[in-house]
């Protein structure tokens, strides 16, 4: 569990009080709320705020009143309305602030996601934890040789073994090292009271990438919903798109309207290139198409008719 | 009252549905949560949702696995530290959202404020009701002749009579005028059943810019602040500052700790240029200065000796 | 013409001065720096400086020394990768800036875009010029029936007329008015010296939203394209997909390879939905298929035959 | 030197090519266009491209067909005027682009700043070179007592030897392990082409935070004066502060007025709070002031008499 006893009751303490309150409210986001969940081996994502829900998507579009919400049927018509069309400012109205944990390497990739509110825990002032991110195995990948981006087949074996090995023995030894750097433990005792301890800010030089860093990330739903679009993708890096798939299932509580609309006209929707809209003309009317003469390139072609065959 | 019978049903319907949360809540702001303050003669503000209190930016700022208070001293200390090194990103972990009516002259300074989130009444699907703004007769203020912005002294009389008679007559003409061309009651039925209505996006063109228009507005409370600081300054139109001081007075009821910190090293402190230093620096050594040895043009020495007065 | 002989010369003046630059420079739009392509009756856009070109966006894809460009297919190639991936970084390295002269109405709707810069000129300071928007015969379109939104048949004849007559007549008693209030002329004079004249920015507000305003408006390359896609969309209003469409053609000289990769991964590219895909799957399978067996919305199903007919 | 020969060609053919442009043009800045600064052992600085001047700003605040400049004490003034008035729009009108080396650690201060644009060399596609941070001698600071943040004085003789020591052996380790775990050297040959090498994306996670990567990084000049005046800052880690310096002195070149002012009215300018003002009266009424009746921490205190005998 990669909370400590101490920050598990906090987490208890503040699951424990209960309020009234006159906003709107989601029952199945509530329930999980605060509640860590792990990603890697190491890491978690926990919901410790949101504002919103549904029907302040719809209420916002009508600038109502009141709650705004008509049938059900109404409403979710009206949700896919604003995704399709991409009216995206009433999903803009709602909100959501994550505590996450995660590697370094990780935070370095998500952090270009401009749109939203961060708060890291500082490694001037503090000092990081002796936590670091090892693959599971069947995450070792070979480069690709196909292209110049992304993982190939899987490592195996000895040689699985060996990237393993070398990855915990330097991870490790970039701890101790930062530790001999500090010159002092966590509880901020000097190891050795007779040499001083080189200043935080620089000591953090000597970790790793893998070293894990946590902060508070706040945006809105309809930043959310762009940032799972790109890190729910294949080519994204395995390890952000674990947390990805993670805050897709919590979407799917928290406004599940917008969630479905969503997977519809966004995540199983597919952008068809004018070329490609030509070659699917000519498909359906029956005509034979390959790639020299559909103007696409051996790549687009690829992709398209992998497209038009997946079930 | 801005709102009509059915709109203070929708209101009070919101009011009177309590829901229980696990999240931070301000009863004091819950008080007031969707109730219209009134703005102008037939504009309003209202909060329809809001996230965060005060321990939320205490808790952002130390990345916290619980709430993140200690004792109200130490909390208020870590915010007025925050605010004073101008450390922002903890202040951005509170959002809040507001229900505004507002003249169209308004609006278009509002929007300037580009880091919010915005849906508006939209003109072009809807009909705009018949509401204008009026100046009340003491904010009737002449062109002023100290510089070329903003008002000078208040327009009185028959002057001020003949002003508010032109400016009451040519609304109601703009918006005879908008309903001719529609061609339609708010209810949708035709006036002249023998020809066309125009297209509401085109019709609209006709109306004047003190026209009301709504919209819900979300923003965080770091830009929150920093809008009421621009908002609430003199120089500031005495339309806009009129939402401002509003808005500036839920921001109490909402972080009473942000708030006091506000007014202490933002609204109500100064930013002195480095000649101006220099001109403190010689008046408490007990040295004479005057504006030609001070560096400072004219109309900075002006404001130097006004704030330097000022009690 | 919409500039005063003044301002033509202004122009004139500043397209006349060459200087020597070690930047990247595009040739087809320094022929247009400056020149203003009008828009509407009385609008124009033109282009009042930009920074990079299609090797920009090489060079910012490649973080390279030099140039970073290579063969003219390969550059092309990449540019149509990034286009087709969502890879929009490397095009926000371009940035262009216009001055864009437009209707109040179209400037709200403009001013949505909030990637940007603006700079407005100020009614608060200034007087505005007697200029405003009257549509040409052939865009008075009545009110539509089939959808809430937009435009359906032209008006003609009679009722044309007579729309055009109360927009012109009320426009310019709004301006009457406007000058009243000031009690003042373009050039300062008072009309009447023996009473006061409004404050502009409350005078201001008896102009309807048919008048024309400024502003210098800068973007990048990235959030330009986004702006144009929504802005020449047939569901665009009539009035700001005027400028959209010149902007457009601007384009096209300043980064020829982003424009094409613009057409055809993007305007004329479509997304499909994921039950769509299904429905194309069917077809091309040979399959019969029709709105209730596809589980499309009628609108939907509607949408998905006419794109797949449209030549 | 910071760059290979090859690097150091092309940056010499990108300065050799000279153009023709309408647009303004920067003299003291097309100078050093290209051209890297040394920042840190082996980062730099260097201006790639830019939009506007000092006129740029006077033409975008007057909305101006032309230049829109006029006597420069007056352009000075208006300057002056909007950067006091904190106008920040105008300078939002000049962008500039830069291409930059620096260590991980400072990459990641860098990017909390978010209104920018950003692409980084990617170590997915590519692979990263052997180069490191190691401080000089003077900049190894211990941990301050004084309060939890930043540097307190230097460590020197065996402790500063042991230090350098311990970070250089780790990082030759880190970047050994790095080419063990991608088993290719920089040509994209296998070490030992019996096992297959883990992917760049994982194999990176074992580099430490003080190897270099290099990015492009575009702002305007209101966001880079943000920028500046928060990494210029004594409590900034020094390490940051060494690139915002040396862009501060290339701010001097491209806009000497915006320059002159931000130092004047930002840089050495102070804000003082509410109860500082207060003080500051009582002392020019050369009443006597102490802590205890200042109503301000002693913090606030010892900060407000440094900066008011400050010369």
């Amino acid at each position: 569990m990669p909370l400590t006893p101490k920050q598990q009751d906090e987490v208890a303490a503040q699951r424990n009080e209960v309020r009234q309150t006159r906003r709107a409210t989601v029952p199945a986001l509530e329930e999980i709320l605060y509640e860590p969940f792990r990603v890697l081996d190491h890491g978690f994502v926990r919901v410790v705020d949101y504002m919103g829900d549904d029907a302040a998507i719809v209420q916002a579009a009508r600038v109502s009143y009141g709650r705004g919400t008509r049938r059900v049927s109404e409403d979710q018509g009206l949700v896919n309305y604003l995704m399709r069309h991409r009216h995206t400012t009433p999903f803009e109205m709602c909100e959501i602030k994550y505590h996450v944990k995660l590697p370094i390497f990780v935070a370095r990739q998500w952090i270009r996601h401009r749109t939203a509110n961060v708060n890291e825990y500082s490694a001037r002032y503090s000092i990081l934890d002796n936590e670091f991110y090892i693959p599971m195995p069947e995450h070792l990948a070979a480069q690709t040789t196909a292209n110049r981006q992304g993982r190939g087949a899987t490592i195996e074996g000895e040689a699985a073994k060996r990237v393993l090995e070398l990855l915990r023995r330097e991870a490790e030894r970039a701890y101790a090292g930062y530790t001999d750097l500090l010159n002092e433990d966590t509880s901020g005792t000097p190891l050795d009271p007779a040499r001083p301890g080189l200043a935080r800010e620089l000591a953090r030089m000597n970790l790793s990438l893998n070293f894990y860093t946590q902060w508070y990330w706040k945006t809105d739903l309809h930043n959310l919903m762009h940032f799972l679009l790109l890190r729910t993708d294949p080519h994204a890096q395995y390890e952000i798109r674990a947390y990805a798939e993670v805050m897709l299932g919590i979407l799917a509580r928290w406004v599940p309207m917008a969630h479905g609309a969503f997977l519809e006209y966004r995540m199983n929707a597919a952008t068809i290139s004018a070329k490609g809209l030509a070659v699917i003309r000519r498909m359906i009317a029956g005509e034979p198409v390959d790639q020299p003469s559909s103007g696409l390139s051996p790549r687009e072609w690829r992709e398209l008719i992998a497209l038009l065959r997946n079930p």
